[in-house]
């Protein structure tokens, strides 16, 4: 699947990824009426409005980008109903012919990643018969418990040609708070040999990523956030082989100038995730000329900026 | 909730959380015989069949635990469905009276985890209608994104009376790997004031848990192996007024003379999880007898057992 999203990236000149994160007050108020009167102010009612409102957006911008990364929590916060609406969305963007990054954090002990990874990305035998869960096509995943965390998400990648990010440097203002903190090298007391935790869990991704290469990629990638640029370039050269997905771009502050060294001399290794920036265009006084019934436009006319603001800021 | 979870353990003299864990291979043929007769051999089948294995032993034990924790991935692995199962899983739970630690480790930046509180833990606003997700009691929090990632969860905890347990040294083998990577000081190049990543996360939830307090324990509680005893110890100092919920007793090693030190001189401040060694009793030679059928009489014995051996083990 790394192979498919690099040449997806480079036919499309995008190395862009939509978030799919809908909260209720993105919805514009023609879709909550038309999902409301069928379902009531009930949480069906609530997904079916955040799946309406996927749809349009997906519709709009499936021809100008490679991938989307619906990001699970914005869909548990309506309970079943709203994973219902995740598993829609997922399914919808693969039809059409889009790469699905499920955007889920998981991450636990052994079996228990196991799970996860079976339930997202891999099949699952129930009697005689193989089922698949929510099948996207990468996943995020949570490094904090260790090897033995992650490795069942790799193994099921492997069989399933899928692949991952793993969290290195996350793109909220404190995440500073346990992954920036000096590490001292194993066995060593040389305190002018620590590094911050970032760059030992990037060390780590690295190591899976040489053991797991698509044609000139890995299929272990990272999550690195376009707010910290300058641990990004350093997080590029320890993680060569690895494509980073940036999110932390638009809303969060991030811009295409800040992402230059996210990427490798070949113009690839990085993919940059905007969510509100994007879905959420209509909102935007730079959009709002298209009002909340053509919402979708205003979504399509923010993916075409954004493309043009990462050629300026990265390529050029 | 806190309280409740309190009081309940003083009553039931029973530090103990039964992890509802299913995975088919636990589930009797029975069972299964029954679920796929349904509903084929089929996610919903497999959802069945799962949460027809979990009542039956929710009803056998239910007068003997304070609390239950059923682990979200073990669902997750069958897509919606099982995500349903889950959902009717923590209803029917609360029901009987069992407190219910949703074990989901969430955590990801300020507002995916607002999303993700409001869904297992809060109420969501939909039109003019509040309503409800999963509903658990407690959940489990993953603090790699630091503050942000965690405080959403605390503000709803707040709000609705609810509890956390935020992640600081798990059970696994490999837990080692990053989070016993030694720190230094901020600010400080002294070596030899150098501490473990899970003392400082430990810090951290000892100073959310002060801030955060119901009669006699904090609401914010901690995860911390059973399978490392004397990082326990050093852990219950660091975060007197935080509950520890003590995953790895039993199948992952942790037996009940292991875990005196997790205790408080009060002897309370921990809950003890058994999962595969409660559900799965009926597979284990010392529980054979009852057979596949009387699975749940099993499970009964099995929480005697236990219950008998953290008593022995902790407090004689």
């Amino acid at each position: 699947m790394i192979n498919t999203l690099t040449e997806k990236i480079k036919k499309l000149e995008a190395p862009i990824v939509v978030g799919l994160d809908p909260t209720m007050k993105f919805v514009p108020e023609h879709i909550k009426k038309q999902a409301f009167a069928e379902h009531g102010e009930t949480m069906k009612g609530a997904a079916e409005a955040v799946w309406l409102f996927n749809k349009g957006i997906v519709d709009a911008v499936c021809d100008l980008v490679p991938a989307v990364k619906p990001q699970i929590a914005m869909y548990e916060q309506f309970g079943v109903e709203g994973v219902h609406a995740f598993q829609k969305t997922v399914s919808y963007c693969k039809e059409k012919g889009l790469v699905v990054i499920g955007d889920i954090k998981r991450g636990d002990i052994g079996s228990t990643s196991e799970a996860y990874a079976v339930g997202h990305l891999g099949q699952m035998q129930v009697g005689e018969t193989m089922c698949r869960g929510f099948d996207e096509d990468f996943a995020t995943v949570n490094p904090y418990l260790g090897s033995d965390g992650v490795k069942p998400f790799i193994e099921v990648c492997k069989k399933e040609k899928k692949g991952l990010f793993i969290l290195v440097k996350t793109s909220n203002p404190s995440s500073g708070e346990f992954q920036d903190r000096l590490v001292l090298p194993e066995g060593s007391t040389d305190a002018s040999k620590a590094r911050p935790l970032y760059e030992i869990v990037g060390e780590k991704v690295a190591e899976w990523a040489a053991d797991h290469m698509g044609d000139s990629y890995s299929y272990i990638g990272a999550v690195v956030g376009a707010t910290y640029p300058e641990m990004g370039k350093v997080l590029r050269q320890i993680m060569p082989k690895s494509y980073i997905l940036v999110p932390g771009y638009g809303a969060q502050g991030g811009r295409g100038k800040d992402l230059k060294h996210f990427f490798n001399e070949d113009g690839l290794g990085a993919i940059v995730n905007s969510s509100r920036g994007i879905i959420a265009a209509y909102q935007q006084e730079a959009y709002a000329k298209y009002g909340a019934e053509n919402y979708a436009d205003a979504s399509r006319a923010a993916v075409i900026d954004m493309k043009e603001d990462i050629k300026e800021g990265v390529f050029c």
